[in-house]
């Protein structure tokens, strides 16, 4: 067989031992915490069918699923006609049902659904692994990526937002990340284009204001007029695109902005009580009213989330929200829930950028045994063993290579420990330790060392 | 949008977090092994380039890849001519450039040639990941499923082969699964073949062989038979495929039928060393040198490794073996490696059919707190956060619902305690603790309940 030079499809990522320990890192921190909320885990399949995923992402994301194609004869029930036109976008309803998930909140839809019966609710389910997008692969944007989820469903409580707000400062906080984590309401959004006289136009006006911070108010307006929201509007826009201060203050301000909007109000009414419920409880971060937070996503309907680092400029690093119909497409209507999503390769870009992550990890082996052959190597599998039952990741050389070899290996993988058990050791029945840190060597029993570590 | 009933493709499975909680023990207990031996993760993206894939699994196994249809205008490249033919076989490669894998060891290869310059070699790394395969769904075989994969590559020491029988023989004593490790050396295999004189008919005789368990060994002698192996040959072959006795009978028989093969002797050289290697070592469960034991893989080309459940029938749980120029293919020829995967699954099925799941895991909700509502609700929220900074995994009911209501769900989600902080516990400062497991109530301060955990 031909020699084939290796390398992996253009956004997918190999991780070595140390991006593993780093990125798992963030992954037992975030999953910690979801669990001492009380969140339970769930798994669903790589693949789903393609009738679940089409239409869930507007008109772009069906374009972004990566599809199956069918096993065996894939062709023999195809239409002649489209395969003479080549219409690939026809064909490939007959040639592919199946596709890679997109994200992890159909799936959960789809899964609450078709299990609801076996479900305890409100159910709370925490979702962690990875998703799969056509996207034109660049910095940060992946095309395989992991999610990090947790979703509330079966409540429409407000305390669940809060309980996630402060589920997000307990994960930033010990990950030592300051954050800002923003917030705001698709009632509140709703009322303001009632207010400004476009009501309709809630989406355009929305999409526009959610791209301030990369294109500007004067690209924010220009976009509003090219969607044909009136001049006017746009004028009245304007003080609450650019309104500033405390919490409280924009309270104050919305409650006339919003005085004739019942579903303004009800949103308003919404942040109030969530930001009441925090103002009791301890909040290590900065919480911010938002005005002009939207979010990609169509399927929001009350409180929305993001969290953008304090001191790095990065897209936001966690998203979410409320939304009262998803599982209505599956059949079951008028279920609310509320979710977050962590982006765990942005903050793993965080913690690089920052050096924030920490030096050691409990994936590392801890001890190398140095292997002398014969005798000795029979003896070193004893203490090997001695090691392993007392829960300390070892390894023997597995030759009687050259010592310099040995150390090399044990200074190229980072191993703290070596221990020497030779000959003379072996007759005194104590081992030789080298830390490899300090450069300091100790002669002493198996059962001191042993000790040293369950302190 | 028209309501779909949900449902997921055939051969993939939903897991809920009771099933989670169980794959997670599995998961757990066979990691905290590999990293017990020094093994180090790695992950690869669950897309591959097909040319990576192709070609490696024997001719059933292109046929079982599942392949990702590329984005966009996929046939705008097509050859007319296989279009017209409606050729699926040939139009593939034109169509579809990427593929989820099929196992973890030709991605591990892959990886290991791709990155030679940044790995310390010998390179121990493990891997748990799914894979993808599209056989036709049955019991116990699915589409979708995970592998638990360890490899050592780039030293031909048997201290590794060694290794991973303790490794196996650890990871089941932790499950409380009673297995059999079987042992057998594809160059003994080739010794055979020799020996009956037909050695360039290896790969028939042991694929034959390889079934005796399930056709017998009428069905075996015939399938050799059809294969074209001399009736002398087969002849030959019985006492060897019957053999039975002790570890010490086998190599003793083995040595006189391989006198006159180098290869059959070097096998069997390979085999001594790594049993008496084991006598040396405490080995809970039994080690078994099998002659008939071959696996479907072909690039096997020494030891030869099949775990089989003592107590339950069921295919093999757990298999592996040496493999002497698997990066070959990826241009690092001559780099030898070793390596097992546990068949999480299979575990999963024994475990369930012996009922040794532990009855309790860490991931459980441990407390509910009763929502009152009001002030009482606000003090439990303060209680909330006392409890889970002390690592007690805990949530408040989100709504004042009926007290009925509120215990039902901590019935239902297996919550073990309920407390009750209501009005007359607020004013004493003491909470009232429900075992729901007992069924005792008693009354406490926090810090006594919280104390009773950490004790």
């Amino acid at each position: 067989m031909a020699v084939q030079k290796p390398s992996i499809p253009k956004g997918t990522r190999d991780f070595n031992p140390t991006e593993m320990a780093r990125r798992n890192y963030i992954f037992d921190t975030i999953k910690k915490h979801f669990k001492r909320y009380g969140f339970s885990a769930i798994e669903t399949p790589a693949m789903e069918n393609l009738s679940t995923l089409l239409g869930k992402y507007g008109e772009e994301g069906d374009k972004l699923l990566f599809k199956i194609l069918n096993s065996g004869d894939f062709l023999s029930n195809v239409s002649d006609p489209y395969l003479a036109e080549k219409n690939s976008q026809k064909l490939t309803s007959q040639i592919s049902e199946k596709g890679l998930r997109y994200d992890l909140t159909v799936p959960f839809a789809r899964f609450v659904v078709q299990h609801r019966n076996e479900l305890v609710f409100p159910f709370k389910r925490y979702q962690i692994q990875p998703v799969w997008r056509a996207d034109r692969p660049q910095k940060g944007r992946y095309r395989e990526f992991y999610q990090c989820d947790a979703d509330m469903i079966g409540s429409d409580s407000l305390l669940n937002e809060v309980e996630l707000v402060q589920m997000i400062d307990d994960v930033f906080s010990e990950l030592n990340i300051s954050v800002i984590i923003k917030l705001n309401n698709r009632k509140i959004l709703s009322g303001i284009a009632e207010f400004v006289g476009e009501a309709d136009k809630i989406v355009d006006i929305t999409v526009a204001i959610d791209k301030l911070d990369k294109i500007g108010l004067e690209g924010v307006n220009r976009e509003m007029l090219e969607k044909g929201i009136s001049a006017e509007a746009i004028e009245k826009l304007q003080p609450i695109i650019l309104l500033q201060g405390s919490n409280s203050y924009k309270l104050v301000q919305l409650k006339t902005i919003l005085e004739t909007s019942t579903t303004g109000l009800q949103g308003l009414d919404e942040m109030n009580t969530i930001l009441r419920y925090l103002e009791h409880l301890k909040v290590n971060n900065e919480v911010e009213l938002d005005l002009t937070l939207a979010r990609g996503l169509n399927y929001y309907t009350g409180t929305i989330f993001e969290v953008k680092a304090a001191q790095v400029q990065i897209g936001s690093i966690t998203g979410g929200g409320r939304y009262d119909n998803l599982t209505g497409i599956f059949g079951m209507p008028d279920v609310s829930g509320v979710g977050i999503s962590f982006g765990a390769d942005r903050i793993y870009d965080v913690l690089h950028e920052t050096n924030a992550f920490p030096s050691t990890t409990n994936d590392d082996v801890t001890v190398l045994l140095v292997n002398f052959g014969g005798d000795e190597e029979l003896y070193c599998l004893g203490l090997l063993r001695e090691l392993r039952n007392a829960g300390i990741n070892s390894e023997l050389y597995p030759e009687n290579a050259k010592m310099k070899k040995q150390m090399k290996y044990a200074d190229d993988k980072k191993i703290p420990f070596v221990i020497v058990a030779g000959d003379e050791e072996m007759k005194n029945g104590h081992i030789a330790v080298k830390n490899m840190t300090t450069g300091e060597q100790k002669t002493m029993s198996m059962q001191e060392f042993i000790q040293s570590f369950t302190q």
